[in-house]
Parts: structure tokens; C-alpha cells; sequence
């Protein structure tokens, strides 16, 4: 069911094969970003086949008309999108009046290469026709070093015959998105500028929502030599120019085209061109390998600090470095105004810069790879918008603050009742993020500033969202969907109903943390919070005593309970096949639900309850998700199902370089690129950081021969290196710490090595 | 909350108040059609405020690709629509160049006038300019007796002054529907011709999903006499005429506007000129005094038959006459392609030709009121269909037929999954429908060919549906959203858990009756039947014993239970107030749910079964479907609660009158126009027809003094009249037959008396 389209290398994502049939996907998984902005695979010169243009600029967006079947009350007005952009990259190539176009000519000793290690995205064949052979390469990048730069570099080598080559270097803002509910443009041309220095300005079109229009300026220059005519033109929403050159076999030309990309958000509209203008000289002025250099400068160092190193699976070893790689690409924690977009920079599908993913799968391995300000500064992300998420709780007549399953800045934007209003757990979350923060870092600043603001107001929420059933006397929550997406509409997820007692109690105890003048701001009642103990304490939890399992909802038990070794495999994924409603009678899940809480709070379960749920749930799931795996890879790691664990943390490394789940054309699964880390981390190393103590368990799964990771956690640098026998850990940088490995409490000064000492005893 | 337009009249929808503010609910209120084509009560010169033009032709539908928020496997590629055609009522006025317009102009003596008993519009004024005042009178009317004919006339009369006034007979096909999914104009014109008969060809547009395109030919001729000028002239999708009279004082003008209206439905487009041509000319030839007369004299004859007479309390007279005026102008059995739509031909909301209000609404008063050929239509329509059903279940990954929630043809095209994929129970209202049919006619014809195919492959669909529990021992139905659908994706709702068993069980008992050759058709193997048989044994039926009722759905009892007395009034309707997932998790019915079944199966229940659960249900019933308060109404009767019964009557048979439900102005509720009728033959004169016997056990409400109305029952027609004192059954037409009054069975024979006995005993 899977489909890998590129080799397995340790540092590249690399192909020999023009594959014509799956070109989006080629374009997903070659897609490049710095944070700032970033593009699908798509190639130079333009290709007449089935291809989806990208170009993405963080932060840019559209707030598109909700499209419904049926209008419901409180629905947001709204879903958010992340747009296509002016598209910058062109470099269309004319050989004598014929364009090329890999679509349909003939082209030999193909090669596409994305260098993770450096960042910048290679592309090299051979266009034939008839006797004549001319070797085009690419090479491009955005840089990390200049974000508003990026560099395309296109050569071109006659290896048989003659020609003349028209190099076209060209900015498109005529774009559009895929997934406009409207077939709506979202851009108008502002300005364009033709010359030696090119530009486009667009701007968003006029929204009836209040939200903010953006104007990008977009700037190309090019670098070339020995040309035989330059020529500049322009058309509506299109800036170009043609370089021709004439040449004989062994001759070579070559064009370097510099843009720069400026937006509203961080200049105003009538300084961008200078702006632009003043980076595009400075580029040019240090030349390509200058630029080159200081982008790659900086990869190198991400990589010195967060890479993960896999011996004996190379497999492995590229699925953990493909995953940091697009997660680096997408956010390295500069712009606390920005978040890690589902997509990030490599597709339009599911809008919105923002999903409950963050907090729940991406804050974990920010905590631990890099400095505690970019994890802060999620917070801060969030507690910026906390007006949006009283503005939801309103929306359906609740009290507090609900944070959005989607959104840009803050309000809601996603539009199925069943998501929008009852996939609520994600308040939690936000909760639990503050939790998590807090605790890794034993920094309380913001947790008794920020943060307890932002949990009265969560707590709030759901005290209004229970409701006290008073035949069972117990506080409920129905009409709900659980962190399994494939059923809607339940009642009391034990999941939801877990989560939110949780968020209750960890107020309560986080008040006591707080001064005096911070809690009157929060005008509490005495009512509210005798209320939230009330909760506390009666909150049902569905469980089933023979079983010994958390039901993940009241009439769960009462389904058809098979196992996926009953599906059919050619029916999988079965959202791909099945109706909704048989999925939703169904007991398969997407993603960890039950065990997605046992996650969260481990160290308030025993194993044996770890164990009895993960047994029966695990076979029910379906992993189409991909944020399923990593969480049920930890679980199975910490459970010594090594072989479960290493078969999950593949699927999660390489989700989408083996495109386990189809969908990997529109885009990739940004928000879950954590999760091999994850597995590797706190599954096969078994971290873990509650109350502050940090543990490890690792052993080493059994086709591997060794994994080294780094670690900050509270001011210190650690590296772990765990091979069959043996693990050591090491204090690269700060002070001694307390440690405990497996069971062993320890002081960490130097260096501490242990056998392998892996093993779980289920009573 | 309620809002009344027009005065209380026994014949009339009536006002004298020019409402500008409410000037939809005006329009939808009078309404008129022929089952063949009808429109909004818009007004005839246009109107430039807030308004909503609306013309509509049986069966010409558009099938809009279907807008969702999130596509999911199953979904109908479309949503079937009644569309917005020619609008060819249009006389526009102009009074010394200046536009006739109400929405700005100042007028007295305003007066609009639906005569229900001629099924005439009339609508006059005084209009007013400084000195200058001319009465303006309309009338118009869709002939009953030649259903592809309209006029509209208009009168002028100078009262005061002197004017120039133009009459511009106008037919506009570039009309639009409101709820276009995507925008977009269904029509394209064809051909247009300009002269003494103008004409407007247009067809639909193109559709990518095979559905046929219609076209429509509309044709005007107008007689006037003694004008000053006339003149013809055409633009796009439009032609119009000018009739320009000087008049002073004292003088009239008066202008006849014919027009003819032929779709492919039924004349082929080549033919469309020609035969609009002739309708034109020999309605020109009788005028339009005959013509008038041949109309009224069909509908005093629908009122001969059908007519309720109400003593003592006008608005019910008023109420129920609406009603029946409005049913027998959407369908009057002519044409088994064509069904009962929602809005009939007074609005284009909920798209679609056919929901299931037909045949669990609509059917019951048309087996009583019509001839049994028009019933069995409605049962072959849903033959026809068969194959979209087949399509419907496949879809969702089932066996058998499943019937569509919305349709035209079959296919469903309503696009909620909550909706198209979960309410289903729909399925066995066309097996109940079958039976109604059989038991009320006692002809087993139907059952015995067409009937038992249906009934096989809704039963397979069921078999297939249900799934077994193991824990519980019990076939369940999980994922359903039942009547009530103020509730989603429940699981076991008492009402299709019973009626899809009750399916099986007369599917089965409906077998015995049929000829082995017809058996062999069907191809049934043991293996089904005796599925069936299990299903029927071990299906799971919610029941509270404590409460002695049967229980909604499995979690029902579980929410907060309130009554309508703890809602704000403010808030109601709800549905316009609450948030979708507040209502979701709210106990607040939105129409009968548990109480249907008991309304179905009403000789299966006790009188303390039916007490205990409408006790319990109908104090949580918002009755915000239009199809809620007859039933209820019914039952009521049937429980003695004489003030609940007649106050439910009074919210079904004003519904639209009263704006109950704040939506009229959307158009009308058609298909719960039976609702009054039911209320009144099924409630207060307790007519029950189970197992063959006919029985009445009437009572009078309280505030009436008297009412009749006549039944068709097996050949026979019954004129029933009630008293506060006595009933009288007499048989007008037709052989004696077997009779219960109260509980003592006769034989009718010519005319029965009783003293009114009616009371019930509940033990």
C-alpha cells in the first residue's frame, strides 16, 4: 500500500526516475522552506502535466467564505488559508523556440536531489532531440541566513549539436489556490516594475471579516554572462525577461536568479521595493557561493545541535533526518506571531496556520532541541489569541475560552460541526502545554503570568460545558468527537472527560503558585472554583471492569469489536474507501484516543493499565492519522513490544517518504514530523520528565546498532548514545544534574555509562 | 413569536396593510400554482426593496455540485434543485415615465386578496402623486383547467389628474437561484421572438452528471384595447412589450396578459413554439371570462370534495382551508413523475422534489380526500426509483435499497452526512407507506407486484445495517439521526430500531401473499429470510423501566432533562438562537421521535404506553419541524388532552399563517400542509383504519361548534359531521360497509347518529 519514489540515502532525498505519474507527490517531498517562506517541487522551467504549484509565504493568508452544505448556528464566518503566492521561482527555458518541458520530451540521466544536510534542492538531465544533447542542472534554495532570499540557479551545457537557449526568469502572481471554496483569485496586482531589477507587488483582495489585506513585493534579479540578448517585458501579474545565449556543444551557460520576498507583515507596503532592492544587491554583491555558504553555515549548526544519528537502518536513519529537516524548514521559532501550519510550506490542504498539533506533538521535541524561548514563545502564540477563544466560547453560548481547532488568529476557522464544535479536547491541550512547558523547564514565570490567565479561562470553558446527569449523579460531557476523528457526536470520551478534570485540578493547584494581585485579576468566584471540585469529583469516566479497559465512549463496547487483521487491505486506508457512516459505526481508529491520555498522564497509570488498553485498543486502530504512531510507538516501546514500537516509529519516520497513508501529494504531514523523534526519544530511549525528575529507559531496536540524540533540558546539553549493550550520557554543556537510568538515581557530572537494562515486568 | 399578516377570513388571505418590512412572508403566503407551475406572490410591476422573485415549473430541476465544508466518501456529487424559471408575470407600470413602485411609492386603499375558493390573485391600489391619483387593480391566476396557462391583468383607472401611463408586459428568464451553491445562473437562452406572441426559449445549463437538461418555451400575447401605442422590443433573456395609454379622469385602460409555458418535460423543444402558440390562441378566442370560469369551476369542485367546514372559530376555518388550498395547488396526482416538494411552488429552500414527508405526512390525507389512483401514484413514483435506491445503498457500502432523504430521480442529493448517510429510518417509511396503501384501500395489488420488490430490497438494506452485539445479545442500529433532528449519529433511536424490524416482519407476512413466480424473481435465499427472522427476535429496543417509557436513544436518559417551560422565549426558535452542538446535547425534541412510532403502530401500544410516553416526550418538544404538531396533535386527542390536541392543531393548520417557526418567509411548509387535516379526521374525529376496520370516536373542541368533512374510504364517500352533541356518519356514496362508532360496530347503510360518547380510560 505504500509508495517510496526516492532512494534511500542517509542525507538526500534523491531519484534517478522522472516519475510522470506521481509528480505531486515528487513535489511534496522535495518541497524546501526557512521559516519565512518556502515552495513545492516544482520545477524551474514549468511542466505542462499534472503538477500543483506552490509557493507559500508564513503568515500570509485568506480568510476564504465558509463553504457548508447546510448553515448551522455559530458557525465561524470564515476558514482560514494559507495561500499560494506569487510564484518566483521560473526559470522557463526556450531551445530553439521549442520550450522544455519535462511533461513530454525526452530527457536521459534524470536526477533530482534535495541535500537535507545543506538545504538546497538539485535537479539535473539531459534533453535530447533528435542528435542534439543539452545537460540542464538546477540548484535552489531560500535561505536561512537572508529569509526574504531566495536563489535559483539554472545551467545549461550542450553536450551534442548547437543551439540557441533562451533562459526566461520570471515571477508569476497570477496564482491561485486549489482549494478556493469560491474558485476566487485571492490576489490583485498593485504594481509591477520590468528591468534589470523586476518586481511584483500584489495584495490581498478585500475581505468582509475585518482581517488584515497583505501586500508582498517580490523582487528577481539575475546574474549572467556572455549572454547574446537580454530582454525584459511584463504582462498582468507577470514580470520576466529572456537571456539568450548561442551555443555549441561543449559550450555551458548559466543564469543565477536572486529574489527577494517582502511582506506587509514585517515592512509597510511603500518601503518594500527598496527593501527588496537593498537585499537583492547585497546577494548579488557577495555572489552565489558567499550566499551559498552562510545558508549552509547555518543548516549545519541546526544539525550539530538536533541530529539524530541511526546506525545499521538507513532506512531509519532517513526518515528521522527527512522529519527534522521539513519541521526545521517550516518554524525554528523566530516569529512568535507564526505557528507550525499543517502543511507548513508544501501544500494548501486543511488551511490554517495553527491545529492542536503544535501542543500536543511538536511543543514535546521543541522542549528538548531547542532554546526554552522557542517553546515559550509558542505559549505566547497562544496567549496572544486567548481574545479569539472567548470570542469562541461565545460563538456557542458558552462560557471561558475554547482555543480553535484552526486558526490564524485565534478565531475559529474551521466549518464541520462535528470538528468546530465538539472536537473540544483540544482546550486541554493548550492546558497541558502550559503543564508540559513548565514542568520540563522548571521555569513557573510563565505559568503564574500568562499561563494561569490562560488556564482560568480554559477551566471556565469547561465547567459550563458539563453537565450533572442527575440520574447517574455524575458530571458529563456529551456531544463530543475524541482525538479519534472516525467517530462524531459521542458521549463522555473518557479521553475528553480525563482531560478536562485534569485541566480543572491543575488550575486549582496552579492558583496556589500565584500572587495575590495576579489572582484577583482573575476575578474568581468561590462558586466557580467549589464548582470545579465538585467536577473534579464526580466526573464520570467510562470503565469496563471485565475488560479492565477506559472505554473510549459510552457505547463503545457495544460495537462490532474487530481487529484490522480483519479489513480487507485493499480497502485500506479506509478512509479512502468507506463511507463515513460505516466508518463512523465502526470501531476502527484513526489515532490514539484512550491511549493518547494514558500518553499524556503516564505516570498516573500503572503498567498493567497501560498494557490492558493498549492491547485492546492498538488492534483497532488504523494509523491513518499521522499523528497516531509515535504516540502508540512510545507506548509500545515503554511496554517492551520492541517490535510493535519499531514498525510504528516507520511508519512515523517515513509517513511520508513511503507514503503510507495516500495523501502525501497534497502536501507533507508537517505537524507530525515530531513523531520520529518521539519514538526515538521518549519510545526507545524512554524519557521521561514528570516532576521534574528526568529518566531514561532506552534499549536498542534489534536491527540497529547504535542512536545518538542530543538533549537541553534545564540549561544543560546531554548526548545519548545507546547501542545494543550498552548507553552512555553525556553533559556536554552546564551544570551536574540528578538522572535517573532505568531505575538507578544518579548525579550526571561527566559521562555515565549502564548495560542495556531494558525490560518491563507486567504484574 | 408568532406574526400574522393577513386577516382572519374563512375564504381569504387577506390584508389591507402594504407590509414592507415582511414583504417575503407576504410573498410566500400568496403563493399560487397548478402542480404543473406556480410562483411567488410577487408583484406584477416589480418591487425595489427586499424581495424574493420566484417562479418555479414541476420537475424542471438542476442538479448544483454539491458544497461541502469537507468532501466525505459517499456524498451525493449533487444537490437536486427546483429552480427559479422565466419570471413571466411582470406588467411593469409607468406613470408619466416614472416606475410604478410600491416599495417607495406613497398608495392607499391598498388591498391584496387570495381567493381560495377561485384560486385567484387580486391586488389593487390607490396610487398617489401630489394630485395625481390612479387605482391600480391586479389579478392572476395558473389555470387549473389548462395547466401550461397563466394570465394576469391589470387595470388602470385615473381617478384624479391626468397621466400617461405605460403597461410593459415583460417575460425575464435571466433569474437566479438564491441558493445557488456556487453562484451560478442554471439557464441559457435559447431563442427569443419579439412580436404580438413573444417568446422566450431558455434549457438548463450542461451538468457533468448525466442528469438532462430541460427546455422551457414561454410565450405572451396580451389583449388591451384603445391604447395610444404599442410597441414590441427584446434584450437578453428578456422581451416585453409597451402598451402606452393617455388617460384623464374617469378613464381605464385594462390590459390582459396571456402566457403559455411548455418544458421538454413534456413537448419536445422543436414543438414549444407551436403548441405555446395554440394555448395562447384558444384562450385569447374564449377570453377571459371562460377562461376564468373553466378555472373556478375546477376548483369549487377540489372543494365540493374536500373541503373542512369549520362552525364557531374562523381561524381554524381559515387555517385548514390554506392548508388544503396550498396542497392541491403543489400536486393533485396528474403526473407520477412529479411529487409533493417541501416548498412547493412558493420557495426554493431544501431543494428537492421529494422527501419522506410524502409518504409519512402527505399520503394519509390523500387516500381519504383523493381518488386511490393518486395515492398509488405516489407509491409508483417511488417504483420508478428503485434504481436510485439501489444506487443510494450502494453508495454508503450496503446491500439493498435505500431510499433518498432528497431526490428528483432517485439518487440522493442532499449532501450532511448526518442527514443523507444517518436518517434512514426514512427506508421503512416507504414500506409503511405500502401498507397504508394496501390496508386503507385493501387492494393487495400494488403489494403483491411492485410492493414486494420494494419491501424485499429496503429489507436487505435493514439486514445489512444492523449489526450484531455480542455483549448484549441484541442487533442494534448505531449512527442514525432519527425524526427528531435536533439529534445526530445516535445509536438504537427506538423509532427506526422498531420500524426497520416492523419492516422485516411485514416483508416476511408480505411474502405469503404473493405468487411463487413473483417469490422466484426475487431471488430470496433461507439464509436472508431467516436473518430476518433472527433481526426481528433479537432486535434492541431501548426501555426505561422506571419510567415506563421507551427510550429515545441509548443515552438519552442520560442528559439534562428539561422541559420547554425552562427555555427562554426569547431563544425559541431554538434552532435560530442555539448553537448546533447546544441543541445537539440539549434534550429539546424538534419533532415527534418515539411518539411517530406510536403513531404508526398505533393499534400495537396501550392506552398507558402511549400516556406514559407522551408525557414524558411532549413536554421536551419544540416542534420546530413543521411535520411535529399533527401528530402530536393526534395523540393528544386520542389521550382526552382536548386543549393540547386543539392547540396543536391550531400551530400545524396556521403554521405558515401565524409565522410560527419565524421561517415562512422562505416559502411555505407543503408537505406538512395535510397537518391540519390529519389533526382534525385522525385527532378529533378519531378515524383509525388498522387491520381493515374503519372506526371514528369524535369529539368537538371545546371553542367550535360544528365541523364536516368527507372521506373516501374502499369505493365509498363519507360525509362525517360533528357536534358538540352528536356525530353523523351518512354514506353519499357507494355499497353499506362495516362501521365502528366509538366502540360499537354497524353496518353503515345510509346515514348513523350518535350522541358524542368520546372518553378515554387510562388504567
Amino acid at each position: 500500500m505504500t509508495k517510496r519514489l526516492f532512494d534511500v540515502d542517509p542525507w538526500r532525498i534523491k531519484s534517478t526516475n522522472l516519475d510522470r505519474t506521481d509528480k505531486r507527490l515528487q513535489e511534496s517531498l522535495t518541497s524546501i522552506g526557512n521559516g519565512y517562506m518556502g515552495m513545492r517541487g516544482n520545477f524551474e522551467e514549468g511542466y505542462s502535466g499534472d503538477s500543483h504549484l506552490g509557493t507559500y509565504l508564513a503568515g500570509v493568508w485568506f480568510p476564504d467564505k465558509t463553504r457548508v452544505g447546510w448553515w448551522k448556528n455559530g458557525y465561524p464566518e470564515y476558514f482560514g488559508k494559507v495561500i499560494n503566492a506569487t510564484n518566483f521561482i521560473p526559470v522557463e527555458l526556450m531551445v530553439n523556440d521549442r520550450k522544455v518541458d519535462l511533461a513530454i520530451d525526452e530527457v536521459k540521466d534524470y536526477e533530482i536531489d534535495l541535500d537535507m544536510k545543506k538545504g538546497i534542492l538539485y535537479r539535473s538531465y539531459t534533453w535530447v532531440e533528435g542528435e542534439k544533447e543539452i545537460r540542464f542542472t538546477f540548484k535552489r534554495f531560500v535561505s536561512v541566513a537572508t529569509k526574504e532570499l531566495a536563489v535559483v540557479e539554472v545551467t545549461a551545457e550542450v553536450l551534442k549539436g548547437d543551439a540557441t537557449i533562451i533562459f526566461i526568469p520570471k515571477m508569476d502572481g497570477n496564482v491561485k489556490n486549489e482549494d478556493s471554496n469560491y474558485e476566487e483569485n485571492f490576489w490583485l496586482e498593485m504594481k509591477r516594475v520590468s528591468g534589470e531589477k523586476s518586481s511584483l507587488t500584489t495584495k490581498t483582495i478585500e475581505n468582509p471579516f475585518g482581517v488584515e489585506q497583505f501586500t508582498v513585493t517580490t523582487m528577481m534579479e539575475s546574474s549572467a554572462e556572455n549572454y547574446e540578448r537580454r530582454e525584459f517585458s511584463e504582462g498582468f501579474m507577470q514580470v520576466e525577461e529572456k537571456i539568450t545565449y548561442k551555443l555549441v556543444a561543449g559550450e555551458k551557460a548559466k543564469v543565477t536568479k536572486y529574489v527577494s520576498v517582502l511582506t506587509s507583515r514585517d515592512v509597510q507596503p511603500e518601503n518594500q521595493e527598496a527593501v527588496a532592492a537593498e537585499i537583492l544587491d547585497q546577494a548579488l554583491a557577495l555572489g552565489v557561493e558567499a550566499v551559498e555558504a552562510e545558508h549552509i553555515a547555518i543548516w549545519e549548526e541546526r544539525w550539530h545541535k538536533a541530529d539524530v544519528v541511526i546506525e545499521g537502518d538507513a532506512e531509519s536513519q532517513q526518515g528521522i533526518r527527512f522529519s527534522i529537516f521539513q519541521l526545521f524548514s517550516t518554524y525554528y521559532g523566530e516569529d512568535n506571531r507564526l505557528n507550525i501550519g499543517p502543511k507548513g510550506f508544501t501544500g494548501e490542504k486543511y488551511g490554517g496556520a495553527t491545529y492542536w498539533d503544535t501542543e500536543a506533538f511538536i511543543l514535546p521535541m521543541y522542549l528538548s532541541v531547542a532554546d526554552e524561548k522557542v517553546s515559550e514563545q509558542l505559549l505566547t502564540y497562544r496567549h496572544n489569541q486567548l481574545p479569539g477563544a472567548f470570542h469562541n466560547a461565545k460563538q456557542q453560548g458558552l462560557q471561558g475560552a475554547l482555543y480553535p481547532m484552526v486558526t490564524f488568529n485565534g478565531i475559529e476557522s474551521h466549518n464541520e460541526w462535528e470538528i468546530t464544535f465538539e472536537e473540544i479536547h483540544r482546550n486541554s491541550t493548550i492546558a497541558y502545554a502550559i503543564y508540559n512547558y513548565t514542568n520540563y523547564t522548571g521555569d513557573e514565570t510563565f505559568l503564574t503570568t500568562e499561563g494561569i490567565e490562560m488556564l482560568v479561562a480554559i477551566s471556565r470553558f469547561w465547567a459550563d460545558r458539563v453537565h450533572f446527569s442527575k440520574r447517574n449523579n455524575h458530571y458529563m460531557i456529551h456531544g463530543v468527537t475524541g482525538p479519534n476523528e472516525y467517530e462524531n457526536n459521542i458521549n463522555n470520551n473518557w479521553y475528553t472527560n480525563t482531560m478536562a478534570a485534569w485541566t480543572l485540578r491543575y488550575t486549582l493547584e496552579s492558583l496556589k503558585k500565584v500572587s495575590p494581585i495576579v489572582v484577583n485579576e482573575l476575578h474568581l468566584k468561590d462558586e466557580e472554583t467549589s464548582k470545579w471540585e465538585d467536577i473534579i469529583e464526580k466526573m464520570y469516566y467510562p470503565h469496563d471492569d471485565e475488560l479492565n479497559v477506559f472505554v473510549q465512549h459510552d457505547t463503545f463496547l457495544d460495537k462490532d469489536l474487530l481487529t484490522t487483521t480483519d479489513l480487507d487491505p485493499t480497502e485500506r486506508p479506509i478512509n479512502q474507501h468507506w463511507s463515513w457512516d460505516k466508518i463512523l459505526r465502526s470501531c476502527f481508529i484513526k489515532q490514539a484516543d484512550v491511549l493518547q491520555g494514558i500518553y499524556y498522564l503516564n505516570d498516573e497509570f500503572t503498567l498493567e493499565e497501560k498494557e490492558a488498553n493498549f492491547n485492546f485498543y492498538e488492534p483497532m486502530t488504523v494509523h491513518e492519522s499521522s499523528l497516531s504512531a509515535s504516540i502508540h510507538a512510545i507506548l509500545a516501546a515503554e511496554l517492551d513490544k520492541k517490535e510493535k514500537a519499531v514498525e510504528l516509529y516507520a511508519r512515523t519516520a517515513r509517513l511520508d517518504l513511503d507514503n503510507y497513508n495516500n495523501d502525501t501529494e497534497d502536501g507533507l504531514h508537517i505537524t507530525s514530523m515530531s513523531g520520529g523523534w518521539l519514538a526515538i526519544v521518549q519510545g526507545f530511549a524512554g524519557m521521561r520528565t514528570f516532576n521534574g525528575k528526568l529518566i531514561f529507559k532506552p534499549f536498542c531496536p534489534e536491527n540497529w546498532t547504535e542512536y545518538n540524540f542530543m538533549i537541553k533540558y534545564r540549561g544543560r546539553l546531554l548526548h545519548i548514545s545507546v547501542t545494543q549493550e550498552t548507553v552512555s550520557v553525556r553533559l556536554e554543556e552546564g551544570e551536574p544534574l540528578d538522572l535517573t537510568l532505568y531505575d538507578q538515581e544518579m548525579v550526571l557530572s561527566d559521562v555515565v555509562e549502564s548495560p542495556i537494562l531494558f525490560s518491563q515486568t507486567i504484574k
